[in-house]
């Protein structure tokens, strides 16, 4: 299998679980329903956690990009 | 339904209320009136919590896109 | 009314006493006399306010664009 | 009397004495003798000064413009 | 050996195990699969370190390059 | 004598010895032999300096232009 | 001796053992094997160290521009 962009793992997770991290800490779980080059982010059925812990129900959620450190299939 | 861009799910959202959270632990409520590629934004009939206690009433308000981490439709 | 970019709400806020606050917690109240994209704006018959305290006059103030968190018609 | 853009603020202040304040709290007061559009800026006869103290002359100095908050005309 | 553009080195180490480090202190070790100009990085099989410690398995995960500080391979 | 831009202010302390100071509070000084548009610089027979204590002789070194907030000439 | 770019600096001291700071605090020293005009860097034999104190050996190791305060022959 080849891969040579980043971009590439982020459209193969579309519409898939995923965990946003940001720089503050938090925690986004739910369904990459949209990405940029920018790694702007949306989620749908979002929750946000903190410490591994649900602190909120979010529905959907839009991430700027340049707070995100991580982002990873659930 | 088809959703590429993260930008699309701003559209949807303007003039719904919206929750914005900016780096600093602010958070702003209000109908999100207007936004552009960085992400500048502008609310009305906005108001300013922190830890989710309303501290201020607003009115129109622009906020400068580098500093928000989330927008979520409430 | 139509409005669809951000840098609109600013323009009718023009001449128009706005309180401009930035990231390290400092606010700025006075006459939005210019801004530009970069979000620089200057004021004028500006006073400086830190915990809604009024700390210094300061008559014309440019304001760099980056330090800004948000913009709002008093 | 018409002002549209920021710099033009800044062009009005040559030659003048200005305060200018960093995102680190210093304050350089001096001559404005020169600005670009990053905000870069270049005093001459400056004192820094730290809450209001005069801590030491530097003559001229070259102030970086992305570690800038405000410049006022004192 | 000729090697001029750190670029390079990132390529040199495709499909093999690294360290990425991140300015939060974290780091993710995994096999580097992709990585783009700005370092964006996927790796695959990571995990997450914190003071050498283990502490989550992650699978495949997408790094932000601005948040990166370093990149060797183990 | 007219001096409009702020880099000609730099170009004049070309070979003389000059203060840089960095966002993390380190001082180095040595004579000023080379810089650019993003303000890196580079110096000869530098020290590192800490609140006005030498620390070390560095002989020649790259400063990145975006740890730097000024530069002044001793 | 005519100098007048930084990255001329860089490039005389290619395959040269340099030490590398970082806004984290952190050292690292190796010989330098790349660099680009972000100043992204590339090491060789490179050792990290913090307070002087060498903390880990890391062979090949590649560092991104953005984190870099000074770099310098050793």
């Amino acid at each position: 299998m080849v891969e040579s962009r980043p971009l590439d793992a982020l459209n193969r997770a579309r519409d898939k679980k995923v965990i946003v991290e940001l720089k503050n800490g938090k925690q986004y779980i739910g369904a990459l329903k949209a990405f940029d080059i920018h790694i702007n982010v949306v989620l749908e059925d979002a929750e946000e956690r903190e410490n591994d812990e649900v602190k909120r129900k979010l529905g959907v959620i839009f991430i700027r990009g340049d707070t995100i450190t991580i982002i990873s299939p659930e």
